[in-house]
């Protein structure tokens, strides 16, 4: 029997029970490890922002196998690919984030996560699902898929697919976060992509035919441009620095014992106490804990999480500058902000967060093993598209350096005496 | 200043605080009432089958209004429509669906809630952030978009464009729920639509012109195969049967004192508990609260409570099977599954479900006012669209049967000496 | 080495030079005999209608190849499909319009030649290169293709797939036409139809899987309105009564030897002349030569060309009636509007025009052999798609009946004492 | 009445005749000026290489209008734009295009015609339908439009929409070439382009808004693409290649009185003689004089003339190299192939077409008052784009020098001691 899968990306896909790679797929997809995914914002925050992008890991990580999929049968049409090489890179490409839990960018910076590190236990664990529908396969494949996740396996092209500076991983993330936002900068040439792939088979890399060359620097530009004005919007940053406020006050409270409303023995209480999670404990945290209590603290005693948690709730988010790219200016700049907002009677702990975004559109040559390049190939040789590329080399790297805060002290704080805004 | 909403279906949605109308939209959508559609799925459950129907009443609401505004900008190319007429239709098609809870079709139904009253309560609360809104334009304005919402208002036709069987919610919600889902059923020209819309200012009823009688049959199809396909798809019944078991198991133990899990104080303890809720609490609740408690019950004591949550949680749904039509043979039918599940050591009161689901494409004559009935133009005459349409005519009713129960009884019940399944 | 031909339809159509049905495939396109195809007009004068319609019948043949290559990969993932069926299938597929002349609708009427007749002989004749390519492979191979093209090639499905009530051509047509129109009627789901075909092996027929019945009646109602809303659009077959006027009146003045302007030993002479036209002759038809010609005769003596061939360039269509169906009233209503046309000094020859158009949505049944009925899976059994659709049996055949004139005619002929408009 | 064009690009271009503009509008569309643009090809040879190239400048022209009409209601929400500005700038956004003839690129050069001499001709010649129909509305409206087109109309804006780096002509036909041809490069943001269009009212100058830099650095680079990779592909040029040696020969055995095939006063007939033409004569002059002529010459007694025409009509087309960009080198090696070429007795004069494309993405401040540059608003500053973007900066000029030769002469060529490809 064949299940189809509907997705607003890529339409149909479909998977056979009657193939073995693709019934390990249809049977990952069923495990409670993997349709935790289904409650976990691909997004995170950036729904405050771009209403639409209110999709889940899931349906992202199914784009991933899928597009992972066509490109093992586009390589497959010139090149030898075995099963085992077919099953690793596909499960790999679709297991990919199973570590990430919710809020990824704010809840690893606070409670000191890790999402990749997650990915592998959760593969590696004998306790989970995932490792049992791998290992029924061959005992060996969840050893494998880990490696390909680590860039260990051979040939490396599985793992380049599977993470590099052209993955299956961005190729659907680019086009569903533009779908979903509606911020059509993401948009690039997929299927031309997927047809100019091909592998060096020398040195087991994926490199990208020369008539593909126009596509990838499309797809960087698309790359770029999600950064800037996506994933680095200023709101969207604006509504991670509150929640890491929030979550940041509610640990402190939780360690000084006033933290009155946590669910007793829940994922959420043990992870504001900082304990180490096992696996499985792990496995039950999702979107759903963090917003469930951020509700109920609309409701604590204690005046900085209540506001805060309100302020999250009815999106009365921080006030965001860009501030001066020179580190002593800057520094005194905040140095000034933060007497302020003092004044203003808000706690600078949590009222003046600090926020850097930065962004290198493509690097080049300091990534071992050619891991993370772009070869192209070009009248007969392999060279990095950096090289060939005049719009490459001239999509520059940047960092932004912005200052959150309270609306109310907005005025006093951008009429400060050191001039702040340079964007 | 402007304000860009972006959005998967139209684009671009831009509301200018310098126009009134628009002004009020802007403040209507930052109340609190209105953030809180963010965290109701627009589909509830649908998204167990069709992964990507995972967008929230939010969007869409924010859609109908865009449609609306459309719909009015181009029939005041033809007719004079009050700046207050246009406020009213705009305020009643973004607030059409304040008044829904978290999956609303299950919910209500358990917990005696009824989305349509909370709406224009909601609305005419004088305690709302949304009522205040509107009142702060013109006192009288909370009541007229009651009347609209209740078909009192006068021209007819803006209630009718806000809900009818040619109306601004639908037009979002098929091409939403059509992107979403991946399912393209529900796609149709809207653009051809909303050209060929006008009104018969002797009645004042939105009719539609004689050039897009072909649109608004494809339309209709494409309702038609959304409930067919989408909204009455079986495993999507099914997991609302098992949510529905579930909230029935909770409110019994409730009820009986016996509930270990129930977060004190909050929406979910007061609507389990069956008391009346003001309208500021019935506004705490949300999708995560269901979720975040079914979650906590796959570790209640009773063994049925966490069986269901379980099942929910891991997406194992009851088995679905078609019945029979005939009133009598599936009672028997009914009766007969009932002892086999028993026999299996299940609760037949909440492993198995009876569903019912009909749908009538385009019904005529028999609701008052026209309120409903989609008349077109021919030949200078105003008809109701079964009269001019073959495929409208040729678009019947039907009523499904169902019964869900759990995987683990499906052999038993199939095999029974009474035949069930038609379909 | 590839060759890749972009297309607005299908994106990417990838020919292998190392493969030997894509290298056939590649031959054929550079044959002079399928290069022609792209100076005849897919829509003919649907361009007066739809301006966009300029589409020519080698995108189209391009188009259908392509769509037949994935439904015999589809296919061939679950039956064994041979290389020469596969090589047959899609030459015939690119191949069924090859015979096809200028306007084919009003030429074949006029000057008599039949495209269908065309195509074999083109195919079969050891002089084109069309012949040789295919020889080239096989020598029984332009034979096979004929075969397959007159549906007596067996495996049937393989005739079925390039003409039937359910094959590539329409597949491709409905798409291209919808597209390039902007009448946006001919969508429906080409990658949920092409999954759900299957072949019922003993048979050797074509068949829907019963998860494909919606997308195959939206496919059928997409064909539909196509016919109704494009192809017997009425200023469409407006256009087409003119340039049948001009063609007749062309040939009138060539038997009278009174034709001015015709190119000599050109193949519109000989076509005028109506002699026999050796294939290499045919093949050297296209639009240009009427189009040309037809600007020519706007200097013709003869009034009555002169006239026509005017209207036509500049675009001035005759006007369209509906008449009534009962043949009686009909006739009697012709031979008065045939009187009116005369007393303006019209010659009602070509002056007044009857136009037929009818269509029969889907015919069960009556075809031999089931080649043209569409058989769908329902519950393990194979059935006509009309016997499980309530849709496919409420699509009703029409007949639509016509009569053009000049403009100048049209009060006269409305205002005649019998009623002809029923529509 | 309204009349609607369905568009491939645009969906619904709606006129009514009640409106003033929009009937204008209405009426140049049916004048024969208009009507001849459907028999000129917009991207001229471009469908040998991107075959679904078949549309035409009427279509093209259709949506240029289009978009200047959203751009001006766009722009009427903000700033007080009078009927008459609106009726001049969609009458000069129609009808930029009319004076074009067929292959302009290439018929231009050899016959030379200037299409933007006979555009304003065209419009301004009181002969014309066109001319009539402006000067029908006002008398000085064909003057003002003409005004428009050669940027003496004030306010500038108007002109500046009609043609510059950032106008409506672009808009439409990076859109419409990218679909057509299927080579997606020329997709960019046109709905939040227009949407951040705003008008500089001191200056009477056309300006971005800051929150459309993005979008308008996309639109620059569409076009970009689009020039290297459709406008200047190898195999186009070739084609235009072959289509100009055809031409010279023609023109050459004309003077000579050797030309055998060419219809007695044609257009076609005075165009190869070198003469003036009226007006009226030049507007008889499209594609299928050219076509149908080539196609008459395959059978014409000189030999070059008659290679050339059968290599065109098969597309048999020249080979293209690119060549040293330095010129000594360049020169040297065009002599040395200039003998080669001979040596296998073809005539270099016909058979060796050096070509040379150029482009600057976008030039900044050498054009007088700003006419074709683009501006943008920055922190309430105006600025030219190339001062705040590091992406335009990125974007070099270019120029291709290549080298178009028969096939049968490539293996000499390329092995010529001189080495010339450059890339």
């Amino acid at each position: 029997m064949e299940r189809i899968y509907r997705d607003p990306v890529h339409n149909i896909i479909a998977l056979s029970e009657e193939r073995p790679d693709d019934a390990l797929m249809i049977r990952l997809i069923n495990t409670p490890e993997f349709q935790r995914l289904r409650y976990i914002k691909q997004l995170g925050l950036a729904l405050y922002t771009y209403q639409g992008a209110e999709h889940s890991r899931f349906t992202h990580s199914l784009g991933v196998m899928h597009v992972m999929t066509r490109v093992l049968d586009h390589l497959g049409k010139r090149h030898r690919i075995s099963e085992e090489q077919r099953i690793v890179g596909r499960a790999a490409a679709m297991l990919h984030d199973i570590g990430h839990g919710p809020f990824s960018h704010v809840i690893e910076t606070v409670l000191r996560q890790n999402h990749e590190k997650w990915t592998t236990r959760i593969i590696a664990d004998p306790e989970t699902e995932v490792y049992q529908c791998l290992a029924g396969v061959d005992p060996g494949l969840p050893g494998s898929v880990v490696e390909v996740i680590e860039h260990r396996y051979r040939p490396a092209f599985i793992g380049q697919l599977v993470s590099s500076q052209l993955d299956v991983d961005r190729f659907d993330y680019l086009l569903r976060d533009s779908l979903m936002t509606g911020a059509k900068y993401g948009n690039y040439d997929l299927e031309w992509i997927v047809h100019a792939l091909d592998i060096d088979e020398a040195a087991g890399n994926i490199i990208v035919s020369s008539n593909g060359l126009y596509a990838v620097e499309e797809y960087l530009q698309a790359r770029f441009y999600m950064f800037r004005q996506v994933y680095f919007h200023k709101s969207l940053r604006s509504a991670e620095a509150v929640l890491m406020s929030i979550l940041r006050r509610a640990v402190k409270l939780m360690e000084a014992g006033k933290l009155n409303f946590v669910v007793r023995e829940s994922v959420m209480e043990r992870v504001l106490a900082g304990e180490q999670l096992s696996t499985s404990e792990y496995l039950k945290f999702d979107d759903h804990d963090v917003m469930f209590h951020i509700k109920q603290w609309t409701r604590e005693s204690d005046p900085i999480l209540r506001d805060l948690a309100g302020r999250f709730m009815q999106r009365r988010l921080f006030k965001v500058i860009d501030i001066d790219d020179d580190e002593n200016a800057r520094k005194a700049f905040v140095e000034e902000a933060r007497g302020r907002v003092s004044r203003l009677g808000f706690d600078p702990e949590y009222y003046l967060v600090a926020d850097r975004a930065s962004d290198i559109p493509y690097y080049s040559y300091y990534r071992p093993e050619g891991k993370g390049r772009i070869h192209v190939e070009r009248d007969g040789r392999i060279m990095d598209i950096a090289d060939v590329s005049d719009v490459v080399r001239g999509m520059k790297g940047y960092a932004l350096h912005r200052l959150c805060f309270p609306a109310e002290a907005a005025s006093l704080i951008i009429q400060s005496v050191i001039r702040p805004v340079i964007r």
